[in-house]
């Protein structure tokens, strides 16, 4: 449909029907068992006649399901709108991949890519145009639950995967590309900042910190293309970001551009109230819409409100207008005019299930996932011809797809049995797997016998694999913890096991980074997050030497929760640890350190490099001339593997406190036994930007220090390098 | 001297001479032994010559010291411009008032306006003419050692208190009574809220935020007529404190309309070098002249620099001589110039020591400042004809003073044992006192005899007494802990004894709230905190029932360190936890509670209080007629009491999101047995002011909800009150 005609349905519709458009109901509205009486309808204070005119439709999936109600719903829509199904697939929608902080921690925008793009395939034959996806918060408290759902700490990381995901789901040709899905990138904004980690509690920073940190994913996001985006549940300097003008019509729309659809976040219009910013659904009406709201989620302010608002001049008609038009533009971007049910042949609607293309891919990211954290005197890859025993609660659990995975089946994903089983096999270790692990319960509680068995297994093997971690609903939205060890009935398995055999690898299933002090005394450790469908496959394959783990850390994980929030990325401070932290009175604790247990980049492979000393084509640069910095690493073992050399950045005079240390670049690189690959990075004058007091972003003329390593840790000695001149 | 003279004054110093008066030196420096190859001068790069300009002297106190170095120093200043004598006298100079954070717990201004006399009294016998304090940052993270030295969480109360110290401080007449100083506020701004509670790390929040909570404290010191200011360590917003022109130029002198001298904190004008806003010392002059710095401590950018940079044009002349008439101002506001030895003979020099009536005024706050958290079947006040055991590392010791006690002597405390042998003789209690806790490595340790004498003991006791707690080295500047629980050897000894005696009192002696749930066992627990010189008599007297306990806590106490921070005055979310705590989808944790284990404004007495509905002048209030709110409390016991009353006041609906309870009034009120009292509070619309999104403070005409009660957390269910119109 051309621009034209969207204008002129729009100037036939009524008021309320533009309403109507405005607002996004879940799929239980529509269901067949729907009941006016007693059901969400009556719930909500929704007329059955007013469903017809409801723009979108949320949480529903499933072509059938999805074909039956856009055929109901366009009959019954005066000018035969389409309605359009959005959900949240956020880390696959059958066929699931690792959880983002997993893919995060693959640092290769291809993985997420391809996580997104099969995503969006099964996403779309299932019905759907739109996922609430990528959320890119910035995150740095692992208590907040919903780290699961973020790639991690940095802006840059973060701003480079936000740009994967987004053109992973929309690929080049949202429209006619039907196996795509429209992006969602939320929560706009600072929603991965909530005081003392509390689920939807208070953020609370300045503008500039929001900027400097916060902002670079979103934007990132949205330059990529991203359709849409949504508000975020928590206040923005004390105001709700879903009510937020400053940050909605004067960042979003009017320093970025932005002219794609604003949606709510679930009831988020409504809660204006109970945040105490709104007295009621109509002042919560009126500070969205103003605020530049497109669609309101799961409640009906502005149904009930707006033409009330427009009426008495509040509202100025021209706002509900342009926001019907984006919504129209939206669904026309789609080709829903056209094509209603866009992926999915109502005469025959098939039922997603995973194939062996998405599982070959689902296995693929999940094993560039996995982290390796420890791995003393090379005890992995486990070796053939030994006899190995698998314990632990997590060694048969299904629960490995993670938090947001709702069409996801645990029956079909591989569990680490199942997958080390097979590889053993292959392999020629004598595998014994435990029963130990058979129940839920067992993530927290010890029963006597398994456990008794499976420390007699343990006793017996040469090597034992003990499946640690928290199970799935321990993190994710409103999962938000205060300890954040492991439950204590599996450090008691630990330190049995511990007791009657050193060799202990600890694979490790969870959604956030944890305190892993207690465990200390393994040999390996293995950081498996929830790796999705084929999560034991991946393992196995990681564990057997098949594959060489190369996932790294975009998160730190603290020494204890008492050092939280630690990053790796901090402020200069003006007594700095890292100088003398020996010293009374530097800035740091009595008795812990400064640095997390494991830093950011982080990760060990089977090859070991070595990295020369970089070299630059210049010591100067500017807005024209880039520099280059190449640095050669050299893989001195005899496995072929793959590392991540990163690029930061220091800032040591500015007009504000800038970070001790900034990515500014990385590479993923293959590198073969006994090899040498010479990496380049180029930095420019844009990557030396930061947010000035006067908020504006801009780089300074001066000096920067330049590091280079294979995590945020271990970096060789800075080199100066010189801006010479800055953008005009 | 006039204000004319002073004008004359400056007008004949040379730029040298000024320059001089704005550094400020240890006493090191005319320290008798000072070698002048070896020693600080050396090290500082300073000449022996430019010590007869340098404008005054940090830390050195004492009668005869002071009293020399003045006249040695006046002797070679040109101009007989007398030095002046400034240190951190906290909580007492000879005579050891409780540690702030104790004091704030009185919730008695008189107390600290006391300990605040007092302590004045002692440090000009001693030379000094300045103290840098009250601190007045406000503090919500127990793992900031420095916690100790502020009066808690809120910001009403920070400002009740901070006008008192500054009342006792400097008194009515300051040029007039030399047994008064000058008061120094600090840290400006915000220094309170250091990331991750890590002594001396960034500070991140809006400035609407930082205005709302964090800036009153200071803002009321200085109404109160505080005469000097002392800039923060810590950035606020990216730009260091002590270089930070809009916080102290703007806000500050320009607002607040502040003219006396603000001081660097020590080293903190070089220090904006290490923090990366400074290149060089020239630069860190530069910024904290330009930012409004008179007074740079213990560097010397101003010395070395601020001539050139006058001679180039980049520092105006003016900015150097205003900032020396500020200083000359507050010399002569102190009569040095007349007096410069102030409140010292110097032909006799005296030595303070306590005396009857300090050391009375001090066991008065004492006994005001410990907190009753506990008293489980009424265990405590221990009964006549009983035998009570006394144990644990804290029972023995003098480590009772607190961070920031340099001229105190433990030696000179009595220490619990001390305080309860003499009650107990008065009492008819047969007390035993067990060895352990002679050796400060009982904090930590257990020795393995001293133990087992003390569950010995226990096991004959009719009730323990158990003192535990922290070593006073745990707590302060440069103490912050991730671990804010109880050392782990204590609570083996807590268990031990716990075990053969359920009559357990716990006594704690610490600086920071701490995670009590290992000692919630014990049947009473009575928080001593530091209590100073008089810390044993005044714990006695609570213990026996001569006192009955009235101390509430001014900062709240964590479930866990997991929970931090958690403070009273939470931002409403949108997802309220108060209105559906089951719910899953509601700003909580899975695995704690939402609110601290012992809440702001709680503390138990021996008295039953029981408070009736509270009442109303009206229901509506304006700028014009305050509204006023009475409630009858009644002491319901057949002890004497004391009770805080408190009132708090919530914005159901604003600008911007508020509080969800906010103290507006309290009142410590003396209550007889079975007698019952009028408490009244006025509630002002200057009250119910907030800082708006444009950063204005004013209230908005609407409801208000107001509550009465005993802590913050018990409170009468709230009055809807409305405030009809605002100031003009």
């Amino acid at each position: 449909m051309q621009h034209d005609a969207l204008i002129d349905l729009l100037d036939r519709m009524t008021l309320e029907e533009k309403v109507g458009q405005l607002v996004q109901l879940t799929g239980d509205f529509y269901s067949d068992r729907a009941d006016a009486r007693t059901g969400p309808m009556a719930q909500l204070g929704v007329k059955d006649s007013e469903l017809a005119n409801v723009g979108t439709v949320l949480g529903v999936s499933g072509a059938e399901e999805c074909a039956r109600i856009q055929r109901s719903y366009m009959a019954r829509n005066r000018l035969h709108i389409p309605t359009m199904f959005m959900a949240d697939i956020i880390h696959g929608y059958r066929t699931i991949f690792p959880i983002t902080l997993a893919i995060g921690a693959s640092w290769n925008t291809r993985a997420a890519e391809t996580a997104a793009e099969v995503s969006a395939r099964e996403a779309s034959a299932a019905g759907l145009s739109l996922t609430f996806s990528p959320m890119v918060d910035l995150v740095r408290d692992p208590r907040w639950g919903r780290v699961m759902e973020s790639t991690g700490e940095d802006p840059y990381l973060n701003a480079r995967m936000a740009e994967a995901f987004v053109h992973g789901y929309q690929g080049d040709d949202l429209l006619g590309d039907t196996s795509r899905v429209a992006a969602c990138v939320k929560h706009f904004a600072g929603y991965g900042a909530p005081v003392a980690g509390r689920e939807y509690n208070t953020v609370n920073m300045s503008e500039r910190q929001l900027r400097d940190m916060y902002l670079p994913g979103y934007r990132a996001a949205i330059a990529a293309g991203a359709k849409t985006v949504m508000t975020a549940f928590n206040t923005v300097d004390g105001i709700p970001a879903t009510g937020n003008r400053h940050l909605m019509r004067d960042i979003l729309r009017g320093e970025w551009g932005f002219d794609g659809v604003l949606i709510s976040d679930f009831n988020a219009v409504r809660e204006l109230e109970a945040h105490g910013v709104a007295a009621d659904d109509r002042q919560a009406a009126d500070l969205a819409m103003h605020a530049g709201v497109d669609i309101e989620m799961m409640s009906i302010c502005y149904m009930r409100e707006l033409p009330g608002l427009i009426r008495e001049g509040r509202v100025d008609a021209s706002l509900v207008d342009e926001a019907v038009l984006r919504i129209l533009t939206l669904k026309n971007d789609l080709g829903l005019f056209e094509h209603p049910f866009r992926g999915v042949d109502p005469e025959a609607p098939t039922v997603v299930r995973p194939d062996a293309t998405s599982r070959a891919a689902a296995r693929r990211v999940a094993a560039q996932s996995a982290v390796l954290l420890a791995n003393h005197g090379s005890v992995l890859p486990l070796r053939s011809f030994t006899t190995v025993a698998l314990l632990g609660p997590v060694a048969r659990s299904h629960d490995v797809l993670g938090s947001w995975s709702a069409q996801g089946v645990p029956a079909e994903a591989v569990s680490l049995a199942d997958g080390l089983q097979e590889a053993a096999r292959r392999h020629d270790i004598d595998l014994e797997v435990a029963r130990y692990g058979q129940k839920p319960e067992d993530y927290t509680k010890l029963d006597d016998a398994t456990f008794q068995e499976a420390v007699a297994l343990a006793r017996r093997a040469d090597v034992v694999v003990l499946a640690l971690g928290e199970p799935s609903a321990m993190s994710g939205e409103a999962s938000s913890r205060t300890d954040i060890r492991l439950p204590q009935a599996q450090v008691e398995l630990f330190d049995a096991v511990r007791a009657v055999n050193p060799h202990v690898v600890v694979v490790l299933s969870n959604g956030r980074p944890l305190d892993l002090g207690q465990i200390d005394g393994a040999q390996a450790i293995l950081e498996s997050w929830f790796l999705g469908t084929e999560s034991g496959a991946a393992l196995a394959d990681i564990l057997c030497g098949d594959t060489n783990p190369s996932g790294r850390l975009s998160m730190s994980f603290p020494e204890s929760v008492g050092q939280v929030p630690v990053y790796y990325n901090g402020d200069t401070t003006g007594r700095p640890y890292e100088v003398a932290p020996q010293e009374k009175y530097v800035s740091k604790y009595l008795d812990a350190g400064n640095y997390a247990r494991y830093p950011f980049g982080f990760g060990l492979s089977y090859s070991h490099f070595v990295y020369g000393e970089p070299e630059l084509t210049s010591t100067t640069f500017d807005a024209e001339h880039p520099l280059e910095i190449a640095v050669d690493v050299t893989n001195d073992s005899d496995a072929d593997g793959v590392d991540v050399v990163q690029l930061y950045v220091r800032d040591p005079v500015a007009a504000v406190v800038r970070p001790v240390r900034e990515l500014k670049g990385f590479h993923r690189v293959a590198i073969a036994a006994h090899e040498t690959v010479t990496v380049r990075f180029t930095l420019c004058e844009r990557d030396v930007r930061y947010v000035h007091p006067d908020l504006a972003e801009r780089s300074d003329p001066g000096d920067f220090l330049v590091s280079v390593g294979p995590n945020s840790r271990d970096l060789n000695s800075p080199m100066t390098v010189r801006l010479t001149e800055t953008a005009a």
